[in-house]
């Protein structure tokens, strides 16, 4: 295991009606003036905004607003963001919605104390400040709720980057899971995805004799394996909402990747994906998923055998520990199928045509030298063929 | 999924030669003057106790020492430490060792900011205020490095009792695993059976349906179960080290914990023999967790069965799954054999002419009326019929 730092102070306050605590949960984290920025119709429809402003107002703490936010945030609402935040002397920013409602919180709140363009930290510069942020999640997904990290669409060109610093982590979240018992069951089917995307990027590690990790990314993964098709079959399983919700956030506050290296090969392949096309993370993911790991498998077969027999129930193939390992990536797909996910280029809406322009972007846009690394390094050549792959 | 909050802010620096940070990680977590808090002579003889006195030297902070702490911490140091704390103005806390140490600190961390007598924390009331606190941790065990908890026995009637309080949580803990490296292999054993026990309290649960949290424990156990007698054959491998320190601590943070009942009965049972007999706390549970898991099974065959299947690789029998869930209780007793546990009473040191006194301050003793809960309530006679399984 190598040396690593984990720190992860978000205060989690997690269950039935726990929206109503906002008010009381930024005052304790200090907010004196509070940014509510969220995405379109569902949180005003359901009524879940009317709560938390209620819940704001019960403490007399002022806030403004900012909607808007759509998936695969963009740029030009974080800049509106920051100016507003300056204008109203805002000292909180309170995320209400899915990962992309947060993260363009994280990009206004690093923002609003930074005097350069707050794209600095999306060209690869670590987030030191940041305004004090909390969350009431939507959705069970990008993880955002306890990571460190942020996702953003610069529109002109179209680069989707992250950034991240543990100043930008949540103070607070709060995680009701029957907020997701109206989501439509392929947003969930994407959120599982996503959920489990986090987990597979961070077991293709080449730092050996990592078991703990091994392991406790294997526990998640089951219980995604376990809980997904209950909740697809029934939405308002609150108890399956529940554990979804509880690993998801686990799976991304990082306690499963330190002391080893990453991959996140998948997601750079996806991120120009969902750029691209606009379509939703998750669904890219299942798409890109298994075509990356067929691609790479062969870099440690062993690591893939692994996951096979231990998540996936496989019979190790001792003659063949191929035979196995291709056998996990195979269930991997067949179980995103059956919870409605898209399986090649075409159900998700990409075309074979565009390869070359996606290579291009992913491989050399944003300060890239024509590569990707992670598991293993990638080429423009490799990612070429990954993506024809999905076609 | 039972409402909760989740709160575990402790900043982690994990690896080799961490130690050496000990002073900037006071300095960044507000400490002027120190109370360095250790046992006795491993922490001088290793030079451990000296590098940490240089890291606060070179950072220009100054500290007293208060050494002595033994293996089940008496109450006696801690009024010491707490009168030390005042006269010398302390502003932190600083554990060098292992459970004991650190528990024994958060007591005195506690005492030196509260007027009255420190021992109302373990009668039962809560800890709302004490002094930060650091850690440097020199056994995987009691995971006090990342927990809010403390167990302390007063000499006088030699109850041994624990508080709880987010303010005893470690602002920061230092976990070197190879700082654990020159343990005596009983005491590792006893380390791998404390955090074996944590584990087994939070999978007996009457909680349903709380899948990400059994996982989770499955995985950490695993974790156990594969390293444990790698770092008994070899007490130089850094790697099972590492693996055994890191899931230590998630066994104890309470993330395993959260959103459902807990057992606890067989620290409690176990608690009165180390109290009694001074011997080690893991040797008891070794002891006493097969003894209880018998006693109690049929309250709930299939959780036992499913960890017998899910963590011992027992088959199910779905003829009888009692056969499964006996199974999985004795795979569980010939592994701590297998690593040099005890495995009754006189093993242990334990008299069975002692069993009426163990039960009456047991069940008796601080408060309680006549019997102990947790995942069953047992009365007197079930905790004499108990320890009597143990002879």
């Amino acid at each position: 295991m190598n040396n690593f730092n984990f720190y992860s102070p978000t205060f989690f306050a997690f269950g039935k009606d726990t929206e109503n605590d906002a008010g009381k949960l930024v005052r304790r984290f200090g907010g004196s003036k509070v940014l509510i920025h969220y995405g379109g119709g569902s949180v005003i429809r359901s009524g879940l905004l009317d709560r938390v402003k209620a819940s704001l107002d019960s403490e007399s703490i002022p806030y403004v607003l900012l909607g808007g936010v759509k998936p695969n945030p963009r740029s030009g609402l974080v800049y509106e963001g920051i100016e507003l935040c300056k204008k109203e002397n805002v000292d909180f920013v309170l995320a209400v919605g899915g990962g992309s409602s947060i993260d363009s919180a994280k990009a206004i709140a690093a923002g609003a104390v930074y005097d350069g363009d707050f794209w600095d930290f999306y060209s690869g510069k670590y987030i030191e400040n940041a305004l004090p942020i909390g969350t009431v999640l939507t959705i069970s997904a990008a993880g955002s709720e306890g990571s460190p990290d942020s996702v953003i669409t610069k529109e002109e060109g179209m680069f989707k980057r992250g950034a991240t610093g543990d100043a930008i982590r949540p103070k607070f979240s709060i995680l009701n899971p029957a907020l997701t018992q109206t989501l439509p069951q392929y947003q969930t089917a994407c959120g599982i995805t996503d959920i489990m995307a986090h987990l597979y990027e961070r077991y293709l590690t080449n730092t050996t004799e990592v078991e703990a990790t091994d392991r406790m990314i294997e526990a998640h993964l089951l219980t995604m394996i376990h809980e997904g098709p209950r909740v697809i079959a029934d939405p308002n399983n609150y108890a399956a909402r529940a554990n979804i919700m509880w690993a998801g956030m686990m799976a991304h506050n990082n306690s499963c990747g330190v002391g080893r290296s990453q991959d996140w090969n998948s997601h750079n392949i996806e991120h120009e994906l969902s750029a691209l096309y606009d379509c939703a993370h998750g669904a890219g993911l299942a798409v890109t998923m298994p075509a990356v790991f067929t691609y790479v498998m062969n870099h440690d077969v062993m690591r893939f055998a692994q996951i096979a027999v231990r998540v996936w129930g496989c019979q190790m193939d001792f003659a063949c520990p191929e035979n196995t390992a291709k056998a996990g990536i195979e269930a991997l797909r067949s179980f995103l199928i059956s919870i409605g996910m898209p399986k090649n280029f075409a159900e998700l809406g990409a075309k074979e045509e565009d390869i070359d322009k996606l290579v291009d972007v992913l491989c050399n846009g944003n300060g890239r030298n024509g590569s990707i690394s992670g598991f293993v390094t990638l080429d423009e050549n490799d990612c070429r063929n990954i993506y024809k792959l999905m076609v």
